[in-house]
């Protein structure tokens, strides 16, 4: 099948704005018009072979990174998570010991944010084992910030160094919940999303769903010390932060509040286009991110 | 791995009510105290080879159906659906059409109830497919019915003719959304459960779960024409009827309302287990419905 943003550009084609949708699919959560306070909603799955190993990655590890993956969504929105439900697809030959630890790995990354897992749904197949998590979120007061707000001017941030999570770091991130509430709640942060695609592809999210471009500044884009542990291969320490993916930190346009630690790494222009400068050499830069 | 229901005894002894949720997983659906208005949310997934063929159905027709026994859930709780979001792990083989026209099942069964699909994840994967969708419900000024509010002398009621669904009324049922909102504005319900697992397990998990006994009277169990067009087999007519599952009809306790053409099937009784007489002979009846 060709690339998940194909079909997640012709779903969106089949979705629209109405009483209940305030912000419709295509987004880190949903927002919905609920009675009483505006409700959030998001799901991600990981797949045996895609976003884990099951050889290399304990059960409770593969719980705890489903769960982080949705409050990592949570933490793009500036809501607080508040319940979850889940689903998982058993192959018929693990023990319940091991369905048990995938729950307690939920929980290991839920309680901390006192998000209640409310249900789920579990089954043993003929199959690899698949984890769904859906989550709940409150804006409890704070608009939740989408992707659509980076206006021409906004200076570009990001929360932490990026590149080389393939090493472990992509099963065992930290969401960034509490940094992604005081974003939202400092009323100076346009647009924001996590990196989960990449630099260059989340970026482009929120520049297309803006209608704005992005210049990097090449020389401010922090580069994890996991790049340097990397087997040699193709890409520069450079690409890898911007391309490699699941870092889950926060990438966000306006300007950040007084005594954030997030990073300038660029601005917002009219000009549509995502470009990167290095040394006053200007280059288009083309999403290259991980489709998963 | 043991049955699901072994895993969900000891997922529940890990939950407990509190100030958001009312009632925890265990139901059809968890109930949460939502600002404004109770907000009702479950999940189900489909499993090839488990709960569908991808070789004999359609992927429109694998989507409508795990909408539907989402949907399903809801007419058991007799709350309004409102909004899902799903997932799709993709055989890598599959075309973009393949994917499209899931979506396009799920919006089949979602539409006609007002119910918006407002977000998703999807992605490509070496294993089988997978279709979850989570779903999230209003009770709109109406108590839920849950599994636990059954009473001695309680009449026991079930909505439609049960067993054979495996011929093909498994994928193609209809839920009973408007007569579980019927039900639940009656006032007279006490207890309700969609018929999914099969009648006698169904049936024991509202006794198990209210504290009481239920006495079916074989003779007015209604048995669906199905039954009769089944390959011979060690069932008799009435077995299929009381074990097959995936009816998705409703089986609710208390009395039921005027014009209501629910049929009464049986009793519930102070005496814990589920009975059946027959000839005025009484045999212990023990669940024997399918574990999925």
């Amino acid at each position: 099948m060709p690339g998940e943003f194909d079909f997640i550009a012709w779903v969106r084609t089949q979705q629209s704005s109405d009483a209940l949708v305030q912000l419709p699919a295509g987004d880190d959560l949903a927002v919905l018009r609920w009675p009483g306070e505006p409700l959030l909603v998001g799901v991600d799955q990981v797949l045996d072979g895609v976003h884990f190993d099951s050889v290399l990655h304990s059960p409770r590890a593969i719980g705890r990174k489903v769960m982080n993956r949705n409050l990592s969504d949570c933490a793009a929105m500036g809501c607080l998570p508040a319940a979850a439900v889940g689903t998982v697809a058993l192959p018929s030959s693990v023990t319940m010991d091991y369905a048990k630890e995938i729950y307690l790995g939920l929980r290991d990354a839920a309680d901390p944010y006192d998000c209640r897992i409310v249900g789920g749904d579990t089954g043993a197949w003929p199959g690899k084992l698949v984890v769904t998590v859906t989550i709940l979120g409150t804006s409890a007061g704070v608009r939740p910030i989408t992707r659509h707000g980076a206006k021409p001017g906004d200076a570009l941030y990001v929360t932490g160094p990026l590149g080389g999570s393939i090493l472990g770091r992509h099963m065992t991130f930290e969401p960034r919940v509490q940094l992604g509430r005081t974003l939202a709640q400092s009323g100076t942060v346009t647009a924001m999303i996590d990196l989960s695609d990449g630099l260059s592809r989340d970026l482009s999210h929120i520049c297309d769903q803006s209608g704005v471009g992005a210049v990097l500044d090449a020389a401010a884009i922090p580069i994890h010390a996991d790049v340097a542990r990397l087997p040699p291969g193709k890409r520069t320490p450079l690409e890898h932060a911007l391309h490699d993916g699941e870092d889950y930190e926060l990438l966000f346009t306006g300007v950040a509040p007084p005594g954030c630690a997030a990073i300038r790494i660029g601005r917002i222009t009219r000009e549509p286009g995502v470009w990167i400068e290095r040394g006053g050499n200007r280059e288009r830069l083309e999403p290259r991110g991980w489709e998963h």
